[in-house]
């Protein structure tokens, strides 16, 4: 045994985070990236700029890794079994991964193993919208491309049969679900192993702006101890039931009554998991890397009452860095994580994460921070 | 404004955790190392292979910075001068960091300061070593290359002319200090930045083995708060006078009658402040970074009542990766820092950091983490 070689797939900010993570453990980390300036290519040494849609390019990254892991979940599902054909451990396996890069094929798992999910079903056209409608509670419903969504695209909330149409419009499948009047939203993030260990971090809530994380929250404040252990008991049945290698990231709803039901999964360190990176003993990173190596997994168990996290979202103005000198003076404690990505307006550069005793003061310094690094806010 | 290029001269472990330190600032990491297999350079972005000895190597390095830093305090002085007249910020500049690389001059200037040092002066030949141990305590005494040691390189504990030939043979200055019976090696680390500002850290205990740092124990356990804040005050001292900038190593004897000398100075991140990664809000190497970049310091108090540092030294079998199995599984909180070096017996290959309310218990972790990696016992 000597020390192995990570590929991960996709160059984006998880896989950047994904590589400081993996330089304490002295591996080699070598990316896959589209470009030379994305976000994880800017700062790795061992990259590979290709197609991760060729399978030549796909299986020529392969033949020097250990391991290959993502960054996100387009990869297509055969290209995976064709790399474990040839005898590359993947991890998420595409058993696994299909559930994330699926929507309506993790919504059948789901209803298999008797998870509470929203009611959903895949729908034909604009008509068989209205019949779904119709069978429950009316519209609004939420139609899904049930592949290739993220960060609110793929995803639309609709009224009528008109509106309806144009989910339809790519031709490819599409899931309809009710529109759940929650309370709030939840993540429950696990890590597992090969060889089937697993550790759950604390169920974070996750606040959302048009349909964007902007704020995760560690743990969920007023969750009851009986509702934690139960999601996170959840996810470790799911990750289990799925045989997914890695981190796991199971949003979740809470609804008026007390029930949580499954939104989403992702098979990869996930943006509800970023407040590990200065709030937990084991980052999502970390334990991504040692999870995907078969390694024994870091505790997850959180290192000060509350962590918050904000997402840094782009804004008019292109020059975050002019930023810092007021951030770090206000706030010595900040947990400045930028991702090296060009300013465009909405897309997410970086984050922040604080953390303390006091959730008010934590959150404000969160969102303060945030703010002022966009330029919404001015002093 | 826009995001800064940090050139570090010189690939080892430190550079390579500074970059790892930088990543989420988002700032650019420049490195001139001087092999591609050097620590660092397996795991940076940006990499310039070539000789700091060179200027015009440096010159043509240094031309795509924004600011110079060190991995090492090896680079010529006057090449140092060079690249300032040429424009570029060097930080530590070479006013300051001569002291780190001439410990003549830095015994001069520490005595000017009226700062406590060992009874010292550089001496001619043997017959001169005799002398300065006649003028003191006698033999045995401490002689010093005044340029290149480091790890007990450059050093000789002497005691008698005939072992003072030794040093004079490489034909560089000598210098001669009492060997000092002290209970025990202190480190006052601080962080200062060009404008001023500067931070210290809780004074530590370090602990050598053969002349090699071992373990390090933040805070100093039973260090009275007279004491340390008595050495930081001298540590933000020493670099406010000196001008320097980034971080400070100021290494200290503590002597029976509790008066505290200063052994050594190194302006760089350093092995007494490891423990920050894992044990300060804000790291050393993070620290530095700020510092280097004129940004407002981040917060050095420590995460955790104690924390504990034990470097890994390569030991006979060089598969270090398989330790992770047995190390990890039986403490999921240790963290394992390694630099990616070919093991070699003494080498520094290493550290670990744990961290907890119970000395006794972080320190019995940090010490079984760093035997069984090194191969020093079996379970």
């Amino acid at each position: 045994m000597t020390f192995p070689v990570v590929g991960m797939v996709g160059g984006g900010q998880l896989a950047r985070m994904t590589h400081e993570a993996g330089i304490p453990l002295g591996i080699r980390f070598k990316l896959l990236s589209d470009t030379p300036q994305d976000s994880a290519a800017l700062v790795a040494g061992d990259v590979v700029i290709g197609d991760y849609r060729d399978l030549d390019t796909l299986r020529d990254f392969a033949r020097g890794c250990d391991v290959v892991t993502f960054d996100h979940e387009h990869v297509p599902t055969e290209h995976l079994r064709a790399l474990e054909a040839d005898g590359v451990p993947v991890r998420p396996g595409p058993d696994a991964l299909v559930h994330a890069q699926d929507k309506g094929v993790m919504r059948a798992r789901l209803d298999a193993l008797g998870i509470p999910c929203p009611r959903h079903r895949i729908v034909a056209d604009p008509a068989d919208v209205v019949a779904f409608a119709a069978e429950g509670g009316g519209f609004p419903v939420v139609l899904k491309t049930v592949r290739g969504g993220y960060d609110g695209k793929g995803v639309w909330v609709v009224r009528n049969a008109e509106q309806a149409a144009e989910p339809f419009r790519a031709g490819v499948p599409v899931l309809a679900e009710e529109k759940v009047e929650f309370v709030r939203e939840l993540a429950a993030n696990v890590v597992r192993s090969p060889h089937g260990q697993a550790v759950a971090y604390p169920v974070v809530e996750s606040i959302q702006v048009d349909g964007v994380c902007d704020t995760v929250i560690a743990p969920a404040p007023g969750l009851s101890d009986q509702s934690s252990a139960g999601a996170q008991e959840l996810a470790l049945r799911i990750a289990a039931e799925l045989d997914v290698v890695g981190h796991l990231a199971v949003e979740l709803f809470e609804t008026r009554d007390g029930r949580t039901l499954v939104n989403e999964l992702a098979m990869r360190p996930h943006n509800s998991g970023h407040w590990t990176m200065d709030g937990a003993v084991t980052s999502q990173f970390a334990n991504h890397v040692r999870a995907v190596l078969d390694l024994p997994l870091g505790d997850p168990r959180p290192r000060a009452p509350w962590t918050v996290m904000c997402n840094v979202l782009g804004g008019d103005y292109p020059d975050m860095y002019s930023g810092y000198l007021h951030c770090m003076a206000r706030d010595p404690q900040l947990k400045i994580h930028m991702y090296g990505k060009d300013v465009k307006p909405g897309r997410k550069v970086g984050h922040v994460n604080t953390y303390g005793a006091d959730l008010a003061d934590v959150r404000e310094r969160a969102r303060h921070a945030a703010d002022y690094l966009r330029g919404t806010i001015t002093q």
